[in-house]
């Protein structure tokens, strides 16, 4: 499972920004990539990388403001000149369906594919509660969202890997002198078995421990909010914005457009017990070494935290 | 004035070039720069040049296809953040309005400036008579429309400067001692004066050859068109795409999508009479090699044929 960020700019583009657009590649989970945000430019990005458009089955829209969005028709016409014949998954705010469509009937743009529309608008969340909606809940993975603090509506998504059942330890069971056959679903069960010739085994002996699956965060444009902490709770990697630096003034521009500072950020993956935190989405006014500060800043409150660049990849390993 | 190349491909985007969208500098006549076409990218594409979005004033949508529109929502975004306060005019087929309009309406954008929209279709064309609409008619300009032969409503633009007035050669009409005033405007008019001394002097004999303006004929995408030769008549430029190579296959293909081998452009130079033949628009499936061959075989048609790559400047000068 890994990250790779498409684009980590804000609002406009830089020379070394692209707008927001963040890969989950989940290939060895499902052989599939999940995509976040799909500012201008995404399709651009993705062939600087080995992305295929047509692995991509779901996105997921944090919000509608034009540089999380202006991307996503044409990487679905991407995706369908690259022969993608499975269907897509377009999770979103209300108003996404709207665009992509009225913007495929201006441009007479035609799928080799369908598209599933998942919208959701501010009434289907109980917001005093903080109860993450639950938006996908298959074989391998739950996906929660959770409306943020911005100047529109806007989401964080978290992304649960469920644990991986226990694996039977084969050499083990073959060190025993057990046969193969249908004991070794039973051993893996952890249940107890008695063999033909009478040895009996205790299932829990040989199997390893359950594998803890990975719990990815991904937000939206987001003031310093409570939402957040609730969606990054114990995550593996938490993606949050840092449109802008910590001083006084900043802090304040960051409030009055809806956006944090990244130590902001870092507070929510403190409090969220957050294993990684990962700042993208950058002002465009900023030089290299202003995103250097607030990275800097930044790991003052929260170690662990890492200021990421278009097309970097994060590896979310098993530690 | 120039020609900058922002896109230089055909329906999606390869790693070497992008969405259509070429840019005519006028800033030594006006001061303004006109945008043909903005695919996916446009406003990315300009950070790697010398451009100003805020300079951009005019901006013409040949057809509503997704590789030359997508970009053109973003483009107007930027050019609000980056202060421009100048209204911008949008010509294009029945549709560009709705698609800006909405794209905004739903991403919550703001601008800075007014779109003032120009909005035309297939009836406000006498298209039997291939008689150009003029859309433009301002002190410098004259722009003309006239539609093509795609698979939707796609036109051309003729871009007329007109003649520069001649000049009053300044040197000859001191040597002749002829005292400043209001006599030197009369003879830059070509009249004949009297002098106060009574000496009389024709003014044909202190003026320079009026310069011809240039013509600058931009193409949307088309099959091979009687059009096309109206529009690109005595051009200083012509702008033509080149989607496919000129093999019999691919000039079936080109037929069936609605598009020219480089060979048919340049038949269509010739038969105008252009100086200049620029040739763009290239499929993604082609190698560097191909379009390479697309440019050899066009000059065996028209010599004066060149193949544009991404940000590729061309000087239309006084030749």
């Amino acid at each position: 499972m890994q990250l790779q960020f498409l684009g980590t700019g804000a609002g406009v583009p830089s020379k070394f920004r692209n707008m927001a657009s963040t890969a989950l590649k989940l290939l060895d989970e499902l052989n599939e990539v999940w995509l976040f945000d799909a500012g201008e430019g995404a399709q651009l990005q993705i062939l600087k990388t080995n992305l295929r458009p047509r692995k991509i089955k779901k996105i997921f829209i944090t919000h509608l403001h034009s540089d999380h969005l202006l991307g996503l028709v044409g990487l679905l016409g991407s995706r369908s000149f690259q022969e993608g014949t499975d269907p897509v998954d377009i999770y979103g705010p209300k108003g996404v369906r709207e665009y992509v469509q009225t913007s495929m009937r201006i441009t007479r743009s035609t799928l080799t594919y369908q598209i599933n529309y998942h919208e959701f608008e501010a009434s289907d969340f109980d917001v005093k509660k903080l109860t993450p909606l639950k938006i996908i809940d298959d074989k391998k993975f739950t996906v929660y969202a959770l409306p943020l603090d911005h100047t529109v509506f806007s989401v964080g998504y978290r992304v649960v890997e469920h644990d991986h059942e226990p694996e039977l330890l084969i050499e083990k069971v073959r060190a025993a002198q057990i046969p193969e056959g249908p004991v070794y679903a039973q051993l893996k069960r952890g249940e107890t078995v008695t063999l033909e010739d009478g040895r009996t085994f205790d299932g829990h002996e040989f199997i390893g421990a359950a594998k803890k699956g990975k719990i990815v965060t991904i937000l939206g444009d987001t003031r310093q909010a409570a939402a957040s902490v609730v969606l990054a709770q114990d995550a593996d990697v938490l993606v949050h914005e840092a449109t802008y630096q910590d001083s006084e003034v900043e802090r304040k521009k960051a409030r009055n457009h809806g956006h944090s500072t990244g130590v902001q950020a870092a507070e929510v993956a403190l409090q969220a017990r957050a294993k990684t935190l990962l700042l993208t989405h950058f002002s465009a006014r900023y030089f290299k070494k202003d995103i250097d500060q607030i990275g800097e800043d930044a790991r003052r409150t929260f170690p662990n935290a890492f200021v990421m660049q278009d097309l970097e990849e994060f590896e979310i390993d098993d530690k």
